[in-house]
């Protein structure tokens, strides 16, 4: 809080006890909540947002500023864009939230965000199937088991995984309908899986709203670092939500747009010569391509 | 935080960790904003962002169900609805900033929030003219002294006046292009000033959206007490908005929804019988009417 020499202790006290009593007010107004959950996440809010706006001295220029900018997230969101996601993703309050919901067990694979490009049309490939669907980029073997944390297998997961091509779209990004780069599968008899994938490439996040000129403003890149999504589903276990990273990409040192990096999510994809045969002896045309090895651990259920 | 048997304290501390190191990340990203002031406000948005989240462990759900409402809210906001700005004001959050910005200065009239209605084409009334332009209620004498804090008269201030009408409804909401219950004039050379309003009467603020539908889940009314906003400029002194509230109004004892109301701009609105004759001598064709007295004390403009 700024003073004048005008400016007595009273009215500095005044002050202060003007904006306390107006947070309280507020606070209260959310006591008759029915849901005793809204109640107690909207009085969090209002104590934290009104804390914001008391440490920082938020002025009405800001503030309008703050209402524009919301307004104008709404306006750029559709059905296909979601800018309030990408605004969430860039604060890292998408991946605060992941964290407090996937709590630390043991050696569980660790947790980070599903992003805006999970769909639910994904068609079943067989093990050693092909995830592409007329995707371009390099061509990748993804192998790895699934274990529980005291190192058991499990069999029968089922695992979700898409990713953007070699240009950095998803399918959906092109709106003719295809179904590229995703697709699902189940871990077999012994937990393990493998698919032919792509291998993944930096990509940006959308950037041309609101949230790419706040991202501008602050000097920040909107790339992602390159990544596989994964999403692994099982009876009696957490569902898991993660991605894996590839080890050497630039962009894990830049850092990532949306703060999804764990260090141990990050994996080596051995690059392989043209020519180098395929592990399951399919013929790649002649063409180079690379392979992966990610160990899945999940966490069992949470009991509330 | 919840913690289970099979969790130990080393899963609880790396849990903290996660948390903590993320928090410190986003922070960090900001760091290189060029503009410091925008750094300092963002970096502050973050913490206590993720403060809000840790705090309530918000959920997945909890978290979809907010971006949605940022959705809903941006979709039903156009030229004339600015459902952002609504949230705010349900949250304090317009109040708040208005308190921050108007620090306490000896008995100077304490601001309140601006609302949505404020338009810059009001015509200019002599002083003792009638702002009320056709819209319909009980005719307001409204009179009152304009000065500085050492009780010095500012002669020539001018005073910006604008109200709903007996239906609760702003001008402009009628989208028909009236003018109606706004106008400007100025304080004579003693900082006297005098004009006919219509005596104002609560109404609920737009509730038929997001925002309307979380009062309604929080038990909340979207009433806002009677008032008559004014907005008073001078070279000089630090530019005023505040409102005037109805002494009386049941309405200030279920709560504002905005939480605007100060005890010290309560005032009371004398009834006068039909018959009863005006100050200025004006024919009220025989109806009731009723007069009030706002005497605004003006800080000094702020030296930054």
């Amino acid at each position: 809080m700024t003073s004048s020499p005008a400016r007595g202790t009273d009215a500095v006290l005044e002050q202060v006890v003007r904006e306390r009593e107006l947070v309280d007010r507020v606070v209260a107004s959310f006591a008759e909540c029915q849901d005793p959950r809204l109640r107690v996440v909207m009085q969090s809010l209002v104590r934290h947002l009104h804390a914001f706006i008391r440490d920082v001295r938020l002025t009405e220029e800001e503030w309008a500023a703050g209402v524009e900018f919301l307004k104008a997230a709404g306006h750029i969101t559709d059905d296909n864009r979601h800018e309030f996601i990408l605004l969430s993703d860039v604060l890292g309050a998408s991946m605060q939230t992941i964290a407090v919901n996937n709590q630390a067990v043991g050696d569980a694979t660790e947790a980070t965000v599903v992003g805006p490009f999970l769909t639910g049309n994904a068609p079943e490939i067989a093990l050693g199937g092909d995830i592409s669907g007329g995707a371009t980029g390099m061509a990748c073997w993804v192998e790895g088991s699934v274990r529980d944390v005291d190192g058991n297998p499990i069999p029968g997961v089922r695992l979700d995984v898409w990713e953007a091509d070699q240009d950095g779209y998803y399918d959906v990004q092109y709106r003719d309908g295809r179904i590229a780069g995703r697709a699902h599968l189940y871990t077999d008899g012994d937990g393990n899986y493998r698919f032919w994938a792509l291998k993944p490439t930096p990509y940006p996040i959308p950037h041309d709203g609101p949230v790419g000129r706040l991202l501008q403003a602050a000097g920040r890149s909107p790339m992602r670092t390159a990544h596989l999504h994964f999403m692994a589903t099982a009876a009696g276990y957490r569902r898991l939500v993660t991605h894996v990273f590839v080890e050497g990409d630039p962009q894990l040192i830049a850092g990532d747009a949306v703060f999804g990096v764990k260090d141990s999510l990050i994996k080596a994809f051995v690059d392989q010569e043209a020519q180098t045969p395929a592990p399951d002896g399919r013929d790649l045309g002649g063409q180079p391509w690379t392979r992966t090895r990610f160990d899945i651990v999940l966490s069992p259920e949470e009991r509330e």
